[in-house]
């Protein structure tokens, strides 16, 4: 049984790589390039989003959000303000309430969303450090945000995630002065598992590092497409 | 397809419910009483089991742990220190690294455990908003952690969750005075997806209300098993 319960599941991630190239292909052929953003639930995801994407327009980007969750759509509602190109992606209809986002959901979100008129989309992923980091979507680039709330161990049980990202942000630094927490420990046990992640500390509260964050994107949204 | 997938998770929660009746058999044979402890990753659930843990000894009840995560046994070796009898199972060795703990999971971790020499035990569930609350593990209650760092709106996020848990604790409350946080609106959005929870302000920092959480871990492992 746990051998069938093993292929079912190299199966199903199989099928996704496929679906995620072909969202890929679409992406390439609409110029935008594309961000899949993951962190724990109320690590700051969309409060960052919020603080990052005002400015991408003077930086000549035009930036949309796909936003995957359970259920509701209250960060889609917060972005909005933003007057930007969101989309709400519920995996409680249709996708069985799963935990993540996988190829086949975002594809299915794609018409809503105008790829053409766009230079950057972060999909911004159901929070959860374990299995987001195991469906592709057909992104460029994967951004974690970790919180200083959260202990300076999650990089050690959360291998997967870490060593998937590109970018690691470490968020809620305002916060430190009130904790019992070393930044020092966390990004060693982050370079422990995933040397070549860049790493920015961040405060989505008060802006602090935001600045580098927004440079990043830009960067990422200035990039050729990767031969895949 | 869609329907097959939700056939096959369907057949999948029947066999869980079986292996997780098998489970609840052997904790009433034992005589033992079975919290299902469970959270976002970083809400401090095993510094809450520091705090609460000592004393129960005194208060007449024998406790163990049984700690769950995807690899390391970080949290195992800091309960360690307690004296208790604790447990590691890694969904990470054999268990394709789940999201989640499931009844077969607990079952194949429980000989590791002497039942007849405890009156609680405690399994500490992988940190995941989602998935753990699908899944019985012949528990007799069910506890979940969240931090005033999260955010108000994780009841309305993760309602699964909320209303599969008989006590809600609301921990790192010393971070209150930093935060913009409104503890009536989460415990309203709590409210609104499970009007009977129990909720508990905590500081597993600090100390501050961890002995209601004792207190009602003893209540539990004083109980008579419920009949199935």
């Amino acid at each position: 049984m746990h051998r069938t319960r093993v292929r079912i599941v190299e199966d199903a991630l199989d099928a996704n790589d496929t679906i995620a190239r072909a969202n890929r292909d679409d992406f390439d052929r609409a110029g935008v390039r594309v961000v899949n953003l993951m962190s724990a639930p109320g690590a700051g995801k969309t409060r960052l989003l919020e603080r990052a994407l005002v400015g991408l327009q003077e930086l000549g980007v035009r930036a949309g959000v796909l936003e995957g969750d359970v259920q509701g759509s209250f960060d889609a509602d917060r972005l909005s303000a933003l007057h930007l190109p969101v989309a709400q992606l519920n995996t409680g209809n249709g996708f069985g309430g799963e935990c993540h986002l996988d190829a086949n959901m975002v594809r299915s979100a794609l018409p809503a969303l105008a790829l053409d008129e766009l230079d950057l989309l972060i999909v911004e992923n159901v929070g959860n450090l374990v299995c987001p980091a195991e469906f592709r979507i057909g992104e460029d680039a994967r951004i974690m945000v970790c919180s200083v709330t959260e202990g300076e161990d999650k990089p050690l049980k959360y291998p997967l995630m870490f060593r998937a990202c590109e970018l690691v942000i470490v968020n809620k630094i305002d916060l430190l002065t009130h904790l019992e927490f070393d930044v020092r420990r966390l990004l060693d046990n982050v370079a422990a598992v995933n040397p070549d992640a860049r790493t920015m500390l961040v405060s989505a509260a008060t802006g602090e590092g935001v600045d580098a964050v927004r440079d990043w994107l830009a960067a990422i949204a200035a990039r050729e497409p990767a031969v895949a």
